[in-house]
């Protein structure tokens, strides 16, 4: 006899179970949960899956989800469009919008570079960044990366890219330093070194 | 602007995160995920649970989930049906039949009677075990619920009731003591303290 006293359950339970970081255990919660709900309840829970896949668009210029061909950002005029901030992914594009702080649009790669993972250029969206580069309306990238190995080299060939190009376009990066409120014993000692290699002047 | 790029990303993250223990951050990670899997894939996830909804039944004997109307156990000319070992849900059964060490039937009771939450005894399944019982061929019913005040009030009510009822069942609870491989100093005082005055006889 299987472990699960239906073959229906332990299959609800495998595909649950299939999320990452979702173990066996938590899955039959889950899923004990979610039979709990009422009939309508759980189809809402399961369309809402099948709608995400067969609706969502990526937006033709950054490459963030979108429900429709151009994303809200980069239709917008009120963004600036000669500044792209460019991000591994989607969540990093809500992440900066958070802080309010930023008023530029964006070009979300979908991946960094990773030879481990066998992620190389063509990979991830690194030609339509050139492309959008191009047409010359660009004044500046900030290049919003992981403070990774892949993220460092992303970085470095997105860098060449642009340079072989002869593209005449301000590359920046985004600060790397004590996060506020951290205290300095606490930081890690790359960390500490480059805050001190990059430091900005005081203004008192 | 809403925080996210999409509104049906948004709707499938917010039915993510229904799930308990699933906050929005983790919801936003599995659901992009999905997203990242074939039309199949989705396809067979959100199909899991609306199938598990529309399709699973509960055995007409011991309440557990099952394909059939009576279940793989109950239905088992194997197991004993002179014994009954009552759960409070489908997890114990399936912790239990994992040890291999109980031979009888079950009885899930789908919760336990907790006045802080609204549970009574008529919201669970204490009348259909009482009807088992009445039919006079159950020998032993074993409670195996948690060790909770919960729990313990559940106890002593299937007590009062098996009295009343003047049936002759011998009524028994699983053993409390220290876990297996567990050092006495990190044990808990009260179940130290259970496992001295329930002390078992030592047969060398």
């Amino acid at each position: 006899m299987s472990d699960y006293p239906s073959v229906i359950l332990e299959q609800a339970v495998n595909q649950m179970a299939s999320l990452p970081g979702v173990g066996r255990r938590t899955a039959l919660r889950l899923v004990l949960h979610l039979l709990r709900q009422t009939d309508e309840e759980v189809e809402a829970f399961s369309n809402a899956f099948t709608r995400l896949k067969k609706d969502v668009v990526y937006c033709r210029e950054c490459h963030n989800i979108s429900d429709t061909e151009i994303c809200p950002i980069c239709g917008s005029p009120r963004r600036d469009h000669s500044t792209i901030c460019v991000v591994e992914n989607v969540q990093d594009v809500m992440s900066i919008e958070n802080t309010g702080q930023y008023t530029g649009v964006y070009h979300v790669l979908g991946g960094v570079i990773s030879p481990m993972e066998g992620i190389g250029p063509k990979d991830i969206e690194i030609d339509s960044l050139m492309e959008r580069l191009a047409k010359g309306e660009v004044e500046e990238i900030i290049l919003a990366l992981p403070t990774t190995m892949e993220g460092d080299t992303t970085n470095f060939y997105i860098y060449r890219r642009i340079q072989n190009a002869g593209l005449d376009i301000k590359i920046s990066q985004i600060a790397r330093g004590i996060a506020v409120g951290n205290q300095l014993e606490y930081t890690d000692e790359i960390t500490l070194g480059r805050s001190i290699v990059n430091r900005t002047e005081f203004k008192g």
